[in-house]
C-alpha cells in the first residue's frame, strides 16, 4: 500500500471538532477538513442554529463529511423544578438539531452541583431521571444520547459524573442504543482502571465517541481552556485508540482541543497540523 | 456539658497547617493556635528549616501543641538515577528533620511524569520502589512515610497518585506502621468510592492524617492556590469526619488551605474564622 493511501485511509476516521478551529466558518470548516481528506466533523450548536441545521447537514454532506457529533446537551442537575424543564426542553431541542443535522450522536455533560448543595450522588442520581425522560425523544429522533464523564476537576461547576464508571454505571440502566458514553482522552487519562471499563464499555456497545486531545500544564485559569494539541503533553493518545478498538469500537476519532493559542493561528494550518499529529501519535 | 467546654473539646482534635496562614511567624502560629484551644499546626520544611527543627519542636511543646504532620517528602518519581539518587537522600533528610520536630508524620507527594513520559504506571511503580528504599530509614526514626493522593488534576506535573485507592494499593504492600496514606477531603471529595475505601483503609490501619479545605470555583491558573475556607465550597466535609471516624480513625483534623486571599488578611483573624468554620461545618 503506498505512503499516500494508508494517510488518506488513516484520516478517514479523523474528525476534527469544530472547537478546535474555532476561527473558521463551517464552510471553511467543510472546504479544510474535505481538502485534507479527514473523514468527519464535531460541530456545535450555536453555529449549527446561526448556519441552520439542513443548510449544514448538505454543506457536510456535499464535502463528503461525517457529523460525528452535535455538542452538546446536558446541564439538567437543577433540583428546582423549572430550572429542570427547561433544562429537559433544550435537551429536546438539541435533539431535534441532531436529526436534522444528521448526527447520531448528542454529547451530554451533565452538568454540576446546583449553588449550594454538596450532594454529589444525589445530582448523579438526577442525571439518570434526566435521562429517562429524554430517551423516548432520542428514540423517535435517531440520535443516542452519548453521556460524557469530565475530568474530576469539572465535578463542582461542570459534570458530577467523572469517571468512565460512573457513566458506565448510569447509561447502562438505559438500552444501548440510545444511550452510550463519550470516552474523552483528556478527562480520562489518569485513571487506571479505564482499559478494563472500556472493554466493558465495549461489551455492551455503549461507545458512542472517542475524543482525544492532550493534557498539558500549567492549566490556564478556569481550566477550560488548556488542552493541547495531540502529542504535546501526557497522555498515552496511541493507547486510548488500542484499547477502544479492543473493545469494538470502530467509530470517528474526534479532536476537541480548546486552546485560544490554536485559535489565533490560521484556521486551515491548524486542521493539517491536527492530521499530522493524528497520524503521528494516534495512528 | 457546657458549649465553651464543647468547644474546647471540639479544637483539641483540630491541627492548623502552617500554610493556611503562611503570614504568621512559627512563634505567631503557636502563640495564636495554643489561645484558641487549637490541638495542633501542621508545618513545612522551609521554615522549619530556618527556625530549627529542635527550637521548632521545642515552641510547639511549650505551647502545649501536636506538630500533627510535616510537609512534605516525596517527589522521587524520576527514572534517571541520579535525579532518583538526590530524591532520596532529600527524603531521608526529611525524615531526620520530622524526627527532631517530634512528629509521627511525613506526608509524601510522590511526583508527576518526567518530562516527555506517558507512562503512569510505570511511575506509580517508582514510587513503590522509592517507598521501599525510604521504609528502614522512616522505621527507625519512628517517622511514618505518610502517601499522598492528589486530585488528579495534579496527575501530570505533581502526583501520579491519584486516587485513595491507588494510594492504599502502593501502601499495602509495606507495614502499616510505616507506610499510611493522607486523606485530603479537597483532592478526594469527587470519588464516589472513598466511603469504601476508607473503611478498607481503616481496617488496616493506613489513615496517618485526615486533611481538609474546601472546592471553589472558578480554579487559579496553575489550580495549586484555589483552595477554599471551610464551608465556602462544594464538599460535604463532614462526611469525610464521619467516615474516617467509621473506619476508626481518632486523629488530628489538619485544615491546609492554600489561598492567597486568606494570607493577605490579618493571620490571627483567620486562625479564629478557621477555629470557628471548624466547629460548624465539621464536627
Amino acid at each position: 500500500m503506498s505512503r499516500a493511501r494508508t494517510t488518506r485511509e488513516g484520516l478517514a476516521r479523523l474528525s476534527v471538532n469544530q472547537e478546535t478551529v474555532r476561527q473558521l466558518s463551517l464552510a471553511e470548516l467543510a472546504r479544510g477538513a474535505a481538502e485534507l481528506g479527514i473523514g468527519g466533523v464535531g460541530l456545535w450548536r450555536e453555529p449549527v442554529r446561526a448556519h441552520g441545521p439542513a443548510a449544514a447537514a448538505r454543506l457536510m454532506r456535499r464535502h463528503g463529511l461525517a457529523v460525528t457529533s452535535l455538542c452538546r446537551g446536558g446541564f439538567f442537575t437543577a433540583r428546582e423544578p423549572a430550572a429542570r424543564r427547561a433544562a429537559l426542553d433544550d435537551n429536546r431541542a438539541a435533539l431535534d438539531e441532531a436529526a436534522e443535522l444528521g448526527t447520531g450522536v448528542l454529547v451530554l455533560v451533565p452538568g454540576g452541583l446546583p449553588e449550594g448543595e454538596r450532594d454529589l450522588a444525589a445530582a448523579r442520581e438526577r442525571v439518570a431521571d434526566a435521562l429517562a425522560e429524554l430517551v423516548p425523544a432520542a428514540r423517535e429522533r435517531g440520535v443516542r444520547l452519548a453521556l460524557e464523564p469530565l475530568h474530576p476537576m469539572y465535578a463542582a461547576d461542570r459534570c458530577v459524573v467523572s469517571t468512565l464508571g460512573q457513566a458506565l454505571d448510569l447509561a447502562g440502566r438505559f438500552p444501548a442504543e440510545e444511550v452510550g458514553v463519550v470516552v474523552d482522552a483528556y478527562h480520562l487519562w489518569w485513571d487506571e482502571r479505564v482499559p478494563r471499563q472500556l472493554a466493558r464499555a465495549g461489551a455492551q456497545h455503549r461507545i458512542a465517541l472517542l475524543q482525544l486531545a492532550d493534557w498539558v500544564t500549567p492549566l490556564p485559569a478556569g481550566v477550560l481552556l488548556g488542552r493541547g494539541q495531540l502529542g504535546d503533553g501526557a497522555i498515552d493518545l496511541r493507547a486510548f485508540r488500542a484499547w477502544t478498538e479492543a473493545a469494538g469500537y470502530r467509530g470517528p476519532v474526534e479532536v476537541e482541543i480548546f486552546n485560544p493559542a490554536l485559535w489565533e493561528r490560521d484556521g486551515t494550518q491548524v486542521l493539517r497540523e491536527t492530521a499530522a499529529r493524528y497520524l503521528r501519535h494516534v495512528l
